[in-house]
């Protein structure tokens, strides 16, 4: 556990947000230093693939379904797009909300053309919700992809909004993956662990990276790079594609305590499921992250529900 | 039919402007819900094509006809470009006007070079006519292409209009169709609710789809994932090209009472009928999409013309 | 011939620029509704060719020509880029000026990139000569290229500079010249009045188009299509090359009279004329196009020079 | 020689920078109306090639040779990349100085890709030196490439600077070389001379080109064409690769007394040679620009040094 | 020695701030008109490849090895992005720091795409910092890639970049590294000297350039012609990859002594060994730079540690 003094505020925070900022860092991390983001941007990424067809529970078609979840279950942050919070909001007012900032489908490989996210929206718009106070904004998400022909033009508008969001008192996580036609292997332990050094000349707050492969070995142990490599900056590990809930929770405990991660940020895994499942499910990763139960507690909370 | 008070108004529509959104909801779903919109863009998006030629009724070759048919007809709004309504609109008042606000012809085709459609105008050019109230106008259009390799900077575009237009208590109605080389299906039913879901993302009001096609079975039912997939966001199916008027009428019943969609957006369908038989149409379509009566009910009235 | 009531002033053009915009309308049109514009953008659009070589006139080498031209002569307005007429209107103050705003040469050809040409001013420049009154302007003129690879940057700028010319009182012409690699048939009737709609579509006062080519037939016939799809928005006939005098006017009245058009924009036809002579086949163009003389009469009109 | 009253000023500098823009304009002609430009932007240009290796005098390795030249001969004016003036000029504060505001090496070469120069910076920075006074500048200059794919961003930038240059009553030169894989032969004669009229239609005050080619013939004849074209624009030839002095001199006066240019813009002859002897060699240039001097007369003061 | 008298300042330092600049000159040299420059941007520039591998110290891992060497030596000045100061200098307050303000991976290679370094923030954002005095900024960094395809773009942001820092009194070091398709030999002495004379054209304080390679003779001769071509500009050469620590130093005594050089930029050499070592090893190089101190001398004083 940290205490609020021990939050060590970036000088990109003016004085006057300084308070703000520890208290979302305290409130998202739950004193533990750790995150547990869901992660809801997939509506976008991955256009309707996560939310239907086969194994994906039918609660899932429906938006709405990640706002019960985040407002239900035990979480840090939500992150989703900014157009879809503003129309569920209203009902759903007790979730802190992490604003994606940038986003695009799937639908154009690699093979065909590099990848390149661009903002959607500016802090012009975002400071109208900020001001209103209709929407409890803690921070902002962005999307780099390292190794892109369009990396110029990504670390460009990362780097502005670090510094942005940081003058408003707000948090920054960076998704970091390297992709495009001159990047061979994405989950590389060393290109993840260079990836996250990036995020942490950006300035964020968090760096979420995939969890690299190794063919031998312990994949926590090879964590381990990228951890030191960002620094102050906090590394969590995407929750990927659909795997068993216990050989999730084994990973995510793995990931922090071999691998010295500092959270996940998890999507599929949870929405996939019924409400009430993964509901407990968001509990279980939860304790995991900010109480550092073990693993058979975690997924006796989960089997509980 | 809905009330006032159940419009749930965006919270990017400010206080003062939140009677002014339920209001132009109100009007151009008559209550209902539901959206009838005439969409005339299509001198751009199609050239002369749809307006000329065997089979096409000689009133439509002035532009003046789609005015003409709007102003007489019962409909939800017009769709058109902002630049044909100043030449217009002070001879038809009584239009609701919806301003596409981006539009391209369709001269270059996706194998040469995927689609890129950008704004003509920004909302400091809308914001002297909506000062001036000259012209009664009570949302936005825009078009977005998933999968085209330009996505990025149209769903930029279309996520700030989102949030400009709601400022100002307008709707905005988001086309979305897949387009590009990365799209091999544009009318799979799982990319359509992708597409939809995606309009959802940024905040659209109405997202307008073309209907899915499906091998086998009934294409209505096709539609239910992308009525899901959109949330509160209300989708709408495109009219397409032309085809019987009772088979329209028919295809349009399924989408709304199998599909459940939330209304039409028909184009050729209609400006492509002489005067007086393109009115009968837009209120048959009306009374469907307003009244829900049957088709037959829909047809008799389109008859009596 | 029309009357100052008779002239409907677009919507974006504010109340206290409506005198202004009808005067001149009016001016432009001597009364008649129709435009008789020289057009001397051709230094830039075609280098010297136009200006220097075999069967052009040694007094066409000099700009100053264009200048003498069109003050001696009997025109309703002369357009050219701004640099120039900042050179010479100070000797030449009794012209009107069309301000050519966009410009490209020549020398890139279509089969190896296609067609842009971007603005070259904003009307943040223009508003000093206007405030200044040290040049009588009275419109602005821009090139589209339909179907060019880079149309979507010059419809974005062409609407723009359609709202920007009439919030000043005004009038825009538009250039529209379907060009690209995907234009198979740039003088296809029915294109070019998919060209004169899409110039609809943006708010232009005016549409300068090539005139169609048919294989049989009248062409002037052909040309009734462009002239109804751009409805409000008055079609003009480019001069193109170097014809006969007898055979140009008998054109120009075909036009007119049987095409439907609102008269023309002529360059290459006058300029490479001696002086004298260039002034008398104006008169003899405006006699036709501003009051409605035959051919025969226009032809005397230029012999008498 | 032209007195102060001649000059005629462009409509685009205002009435209280008339004065100024005269004064400037006689300075930098010395009454003559023609102009012997000191052109030292090779530094980015041609990078190291032209001060450093066979043939070159020690001296031009060291760019303050530039400035000891341009401040103890008789030149008209001094053309340079602000940088470069911003560290010597304290110490050279007599030279009248032409801001060259575009500039970029020769390593692309056409055949890889179209050349595009882009400005370094705007008046909002030059704006600085004019209000400090700490370097007189007189004007500026850019280049454009006519026929390069990037041709419509340079003619933008042009056009722009022009107005704004005039606006504060500074001298606009501009450089204008076709090139790019559509420009056969660079050094045509008609080319050459639609380049002219081009930077006319820009607006400059004179325009640099490279002296044209023939194969049979006089090329000072040749140069007609171009300095017609150019109209009130005045035409100034670039001085080219190193050649004898008699030659460099008998050249430039064919130029002006045969081809009717306004002077010369020239670099490496210049710089190349020792101090004192380029200071001799500007004067030469001088006396035959300025003075209307003899190639002999001219080249005695040449010898003299 | 120099003393702060003999400093020159650039004309784009306003009177206000000419102190301020000569005060950070001479700390940066600490009196010795030579710079060494810690140079810590690998970790974007080169990922995480410089900071973890074989023969790489474990201490190198974690960025804040950077901030304990650049604490505890005795260097100039210490460049690396803003992010990463804004998350350390508030426990590093002692150093004197230069903001890399543009930085790009090295995953794309050139064979791909021609290199593209983009400004990541502007002096808006790095006023902040100024005037909130948190971080003691003494300049900015810059890379720009002669020869790329994108030449235009980086020169325009660097010339703007150079004037913007004079106008608050820093200094700028431009890192001028010739690459692209078109360059064939980036160490070639004739190419290297035309970067450092491009740099001088920008307005560069000092140019950071790769040393140049020769078949035959002394490199450090070769160096001349580049110290020469930057004129007031001080050229000064990057470290590269990890060398010996007395052929490092034997190098840079040549560069300084031979090659008349203004100092160096290093960073692999230094970080890449452990703590204490590095120091050594920092305060070793700058006894050569600043003090002047033979090889021997130097390497005694690293031999101490």
């Amino acid at each position: 556990m940290i205490s609020l003094d021990q939050i060590k505020v970036p000088l990109d925070v003016p004085q006057s947000k300084r308070d703000d900022y520890k208290r979302v860092f305290f409130e998202v991390t739950q004193g533990s230093g750790r995150l547990m983001l869901m992660a809801g941007d997939q509506k976008v990424e991955h256009l309707n693939d996560d939310f239907y067809g086969e194994g994906i529970a039918a609660d899932d078609a429906n938006p709405e379904h990640l706002f019960k979840i985040a407002s239900h279950a035990r979480i840090g942050a939500f992150a989703t797009q900014l157009g879809l919070i503003a129309r569920y909001a209203m009902d759903y007012s007790n979730i802190r909300y992490v604003v994606k900032l940038n986003s695009k489908t799937h639908l154009v490989k690699t093979s065909q053309r590099d990848p390149l996210s661009l903002l959607w929206l500016d802090f012009e718009q975002l400071d109208y919700f900020l001001q209103a106070k209709s929407i409890p904004i803690v921070g902002v998400g962005y999307t780099i992809y390292p190794g892109s022909e369009f990396e110029p033009q990504m670390l460009k508008e990362a780097a502005r909004l670090v510094f942005e969001a940081h003058q408003r008192g707000l948090l920054v996580i960076i998704w970091a993956y390297p992709r495009g036609k001159a990047v061979i292997n994405e989950t590389d332990p060393h290109l993840i662990a260079g990836a996250a050094g990036l995020a942490a000349c950006l300035g964020a707050d968090f760096v979420k990276v995939n969890p690299p492969r190794v063919k031998d070995g312990d994949p926590h142990v090879a964590l381990k790079e990228a951890v030191a490599a960002a620094g102050r900056t906090r590394l969590i590990c995407a929750g990927g594609k659909e795997v068993g809930v216990k050989d999730f929770l084994t990973q995510l405990h793995g990931q922090i305590h071999v691998g010295g991660t500092s959270g996940n940020a998890t999507g599929r895994n949870i929405h996939q499921k019924p409400l009430a499942e993964a509901i407990a499910f968001c509990n279980a990763i939860s304790a995991i992250t900010f109480d550092g139960v073990s693993v058979e507690e975690a997924f006796a909370l989960y089997k509980k529900s």
